[in-house]
């Protein structure tokens, strides 16, 4: 059965680039964040391929960006991650798991440091600012929170680079990983940060002006193309391949960020204020039900919904996200599995097939 | 240009009644809160006219159930609401303004008086979980904030009263307007509630069990043959002509609840603790610069994004939402104007057509 076409709205937010992406072939499509995502073009498969090969441009302007502006700006954040920011650099992005009370994610944006007195949250798909707004009310923190009107586009690939450097010049390439300069657009001045949601390379811009973020785009295309230029988007094979994980899929509120292998960014024996470390250090003492692991099986599951992972005819944990690897010819999975189920090899059924639990990221090499 | 096809994932919920309303012909769909919420079956003037004459079910799960549980759960309620609600009634519904310290809306839904220490807040389009939580956590307030299992089921429409009670019993009868009962069915107990999101009357069914709740919903159609039951769900030219208006759309974070016609829940004047009173007297007082009218119009806007309301050549305002109205033949609008345009009879400009404004709701007598 055919799934059902997406109606736009004004609830279901379309951003500047949409015209762009309906007539570059925009094939199936999400919402995150309230508003339109691509999520293919030309087929998984065949999206997966260009994105390693070549470049791509994608809308991203679903990466909303919270921000919080004001002299307990800094505060607020720390106070809703575990990682340790204090000693953040001028021109820095983190990746940051958002974490309450209980231990449990809010959401993974990446944090960057606008200013010392400013950040924005480049969310994933839950609304953090109302979470920011309830804290900073009710504990009467002096910071403005709003969501910005930014649209950010990733230009994504290992010819990202090039293409990037041909239209906003040269200086691009000494960008380092998850850092940003500023960056002079047709009067505008834009973040642009080596990073995005593949492990192809590239990097993000911090578009704040829709007409020149269109002239930005349609220069792009004009530029690249010798280097085959394309429309693209966040890839299920190329982002569960490189163990990039998704909120709302792979972690929800009900999950620790130790839970899915992001102990390292939870600075846990800091001396920090931040409102999760009570409990996070519970957990670590008083270990976790289930971790996040890799399946790889034979058959993917029918079900888009939810689906039991099995062990010995006993359901055991859920399959989170699954996605045909047509270079590796299987199905890769992320699940839920108790500890005693997650030694790589343990055998586990979906729907009858047996999967083989894999350590995260996935290693392809035997 | 078609839309594309939505993709379903873990992410963008299904529940247990999507392969039902896939067999039944759902033709387009949206996102809310995270779930897939059916937008059209039939086409919108074919669903308007079936929902108008006999009685349709509908799968509006997307009313996510954000359940306060606790001694400080009304304390919380009323906090996050102007309404004042120390008078509710055992069995009552609320629609109730959700409304920050800036006196701007947050969300709009329903409360449901479960019990003293127990409330649902049956949610528009925004994770007004997260607000509660970060209020919660920062007052300190006794109340455990979840997300319930709870897939609400809404029978709409003019037959609704006699198919519901084929399945549930005549007791259904006696149900005022947004009051409940709790009612049996295959060994649970659900609340029942005269509500809905359509003014042809009916109910809305606050399912908490997978099985059960499809077994409910196949015993409907199969009970109401002869009613002429039908697949359904909210109808843009229904809730616009009864002027039920949709957080995202219709009123957003910028926008006072003394703007959009919610006056009769915002007790002002009251002596309640809630977060937003001092903002909402202070916008009553200097005014407000906007308010929302209903337009009729010849045309059609061509951008489902953002389009602009112009007078004498100047843009004054948003269109919020559209819809062609088969049977008035003009297109219905909402948008936002300047007070001293609201005057009804007053002509506007959308992308070159004329508009009349109308109070709202419209009225179709003369």
């Amino acid at each position: 059965m055919q799934p059902p076409r997406l109606v736009f709205s004004r609830r279901v937010r379309t951003t500047p680039f949409t015209s762009r992406i309906q007539a570059g072939g925009m094939q199936m499509a999400t919402v995150y964040n309230h508003m339109v995502l691509p999520s293919n073009f030309r087929g998984l498969a065949e999206d997966y391929d260009h994105l390693c090969e070549h470049v791509q441009v994608w809308d991203v302007s679903v990466e909303r960006q919270v921000a919080l502006k004001g002299p307990d700006a800094a505060k607020l954040v720390q106070l809703m991650t575990p990682r340790n920011l204090s000693k953040a650099k001028a021109d820095q992005c983190f990746y940051v798991p958002l974490v309450d009370e209980f231990g449990m994610m809010i959401n993974d944006p990446i944090a960057i440091n606008v200013a010392p007195d400013h950040w924005w949250l480049s969310i994933a798909d839950s609304d953090v600012m109302l979470w920011a707004k309830g804290i900073a009310y009710a504990k009467g923190l002096n910071v403005e929170i709003s969501e910005a009107q930014i649209w950010p586009v990733a230009i994504q690939g290992p010819k990202a680079e090039e293409l990037l450097s041909r239209v906003l010049g040269d200086e691009v390439r000494d960008i380092r990983f998850f850092r940003y300069k500023r960056m002079a657009y047709q009067g505008r001045e834009w973040i642009v940060a080596r990073s995005g949601w593949s492990k192809q390379g590239g990097f993000e811009v911090y578009v704040d002006d829709a007409a020149a973020g269109q002239a930005f785009w349609d220069e792009l295309f004009a530029k690249g193309e010798d280097l085959n230029v394309g429309h693209g988007c966040p890839n299920q094979v190329e982002r569960m391949e490189s163990c990039l994980l998704s909120f709302g899929s792979d972690m929800d509120y009900h999950t620790s960020p130790l839970q899915i292998g992001l102990d390292k960014y939870c600075h846990i024996d800091e001396d920090i204020d931040s409102i999760s470390l009570p409990a996070l250090r519970q957990q670590r003492e008083e270990g976790l039900p289930w971790m996040l692991v890799g399946l790889r099986c034979d058959s993917g599951a029918q079900n888009f919904a939810s689906t039991d992972v099995s062990h010995e005819g006993e359901v055991v944990g859920e399959l989170r996200s699954q996605v045909w690897h047509h270079k590796f010819n299987c199905w890769l999975g992320f699940a839920s599995l108790p500890t005693a189920l997650c030694q790589p090899g343990t055998k586990v059924e979906i729907e009858g097939a047996i999967c083989e639990v894999h350590a995260l990221p996935f290693s392809f090499d035997g």
